[in-house]
């Protein structure tokens, strides 16, 4: 048998130590490809460049593991776009895997992530897709702990598929010493960012605003990723998006007089 | 009893016709304020601006209405932010409104709309949203048809409010000789974005990239929003950011090796 095409991106740029750690990770499993931004995108939520021109290049990032990538000027989902058609050229990947961030996407983050848009551009493309976090913010986070899990999880995927306009939303604690305790399959938690604003002075004298904020988390639920994540457990959220919220449109229905 | 506040945002740019149009037509419901992005933002996603400072500057835009307005250099989600932190200043709006977009945002399409993530903020932070957009891709597009629809959706959503985590995606048909239909409450359509890209050389040799595509429609149902904008009805569809998959859950439970 063939081995699976699995095809790799992220949205802390193509340096970053956290998609190294996946491609290694994938290099054995699979025939990899990487498309990936060449600066960070952290943030980008699902954007998409419509405005203005997409540079892609070739680059020997992987060389040692002969495994070709490109790098891209554009967002995480632009990275799949134009990784299916100007990369892939009508080779399905068998896999499209996103990560791992530096950082954690739990509750409403993967709203605003970059690694989690990569994931959902390849479920809107049909393919099997899973974004991987980890819960350390940090440049040179420790992803050694996490390789085991990231591959049981993407060989379960490829294995057993997805549901159709499925991806999966991976979160691993940071390294500790106790080992990881398992996997559980989690709703997204009801939590939500407190943000604050620095206001500050640039040289010039003229204001500027930086965007901070704290992550309050009041869902006591012990179903979710947040609660998965902190008992040391990696949480995976199955997310879609269609966001149709199908249970208000017969409420709407019924209320509204149109 | 005070007018209600309602605070007004857009993807477009804080220039653009259709936020004008938009102003105007809630400057007769209620207290309007505008926090909107200073350039253009069209496909930016639910991005949030975290790597760059963000300026804010009053701008008098809107001063034949007597409207106070600010253009934001971020996002619609950071003008949405931005405008509860330092501009509202602990007021809460009764209403936040995104658009009217210059083109519609019909199925997949909300997932990389800018509009709609002003409108999705709003949500998350607990105010009823909508986000407006006009099929019509003009720049001097004719919002004049779509007034009195925009004002009764307006006032229904201050009357009879939003479920929680819901907001709401409205579609306008653009002018036509036939009058609107009426208003339909939809879901999003499982249409789909058939990507191409342009391949073009900038004047230097070097290659570049135009992210281009085409529109497919393959679903026939007659209660979704493509269905209802070809009708000349307006679509309507309730949309949450809770993106779990919740059928999901037990089939991954069910069927991995966990």
């Amino acid at each position: 048998m063939s081995k699976p095409l699995i095809l790799v991106s992220n949205d802390d740029g193509i340096t970053s130590k956290g998609i190294r750690a996946l491609v290694e990770a994938m290099h054995e499993i699979g025939e990899v490809i990487v498309v990936a931004p060449d600066s960070p995108q952290s943030g980008m939520g699902h954007a998409i460049t419509i405005g203005n021109p997409l540079r892609l290049a070739k680059t020997d990032i992987f060389e040692s593991l002969g495994v070709e990538a490109y790098k891209c000027s554009g967002t995480p989902a632009d990275c799949i776009k134009l990784g299916k058609h100007h990369v892939l050229k009508g080779r399905n990947p068998d896999l499209v895997v996103s990560g791992v961030n530096h950082g954690s996407n739990l509750a409403i983050s993967v709203l605003y992530s970059g690694t989690m848009s990569a994931a959902i551009e390849g479920a809107i493309e049909g393919y099997p897709s899973i974004g991987y976090s980890l819960s350390d913010f940090s440049y040179d986070a420790d992803f050694s702990h996490a390789i085991e899990h990231i591959q049981h999880i993407a060989r379960e995927v490829l294995k057993k598929g997805l549901m159709k306009g499925v991806a999966l939303n991976v979160n691993i604690p940071p390294k500790q010493n106790e080992n990881i305790k398992g996997i559980k399959i989690c709703r997204q938690a009801k939590a939500h960012w407190e943000e604050e604003f620095d206001h500050r002075k640039d040289p010039y004298g003229r204001p500027y605003f930086w965007l901070a904020g704290n992550f309050v988390n009041n869902d006591k639920g012990e179903d979710t990723d947040v609660w998965a994540v902190d008992q040391n457990y990696i949480s995976i959220v199955p997310c879609q998006y269609d966001l149709t919220a199908h249970h208000a449109i017969a409420q709407i229905n019924d209320d509204w007089d149109i």
